[in-house]
């Protein structure tokens, strides 16, 4: 699915980092929502309120899930699922262009 | 207007300059488009293909509108706009959140 139809979009974009992540909020009509994001170079730790499938649509990532040691390169079309209440961290090279569905 | 409804989301991001400017592409049901965009520190030359109307959503940025000697500045709320056919440059100093509107 390369868009998503008959949706809302939030305007404004959610900032973390100083911009240096970005996101826009998409509300679906039954209600659950999405957001497509963006990421510049750095290192950066989030962390979830929910279960969250995080998808790469473009540039690539290497992510630290909760308790692994060993980062795993992703490249578009990859996906990886983290649960409710935890941390994870984000490696970014040049971008990453990613879609977050909350998957509670 | 805080949000756009009942509209299509394209999820791939638009990458510019090697990604330090990026937008989402919005699609209407009369077939029109917007694109909500993101700016990182820097300074950009963009050239248009149709007219545009600027908004800035959050943030901060210097306009150089086609033509003229002095830049100028605007804050979250104000909007410009440009012909089609031109260039104009933007200096962005921390971050701009924005949305562009082609009103051919």
């Amino acid at each position: 699915m390369s868009q998503f139809e008959n949706v809302s979009v939030i305007k404004k974009a959610n900032v973390y980092f100083d911009g240096k992540v970005s996101s826009r909020t998409v509300v679906f009509n039954d209600g659950t929502t999405k957001t497509l994001g963006f990421m510049q170079p750095g290192e950066f730790v989030f962390d979830t309120s929910k279960k969250e499938l995080m998808e790469l649509l473009g540039g690539q990532w290497e992510i630290l899930l909760p308790g692994e040691s060993e980062w795993k390169t992703f490249t578009a079309g990859e996906s990886f699922n983290v649960d409710a209440n935890v941390s994870f961290k984000v490696k970014v090279s040049e971008f990453a262009d990613y879609c977050c569905s909350y998957t509670d």
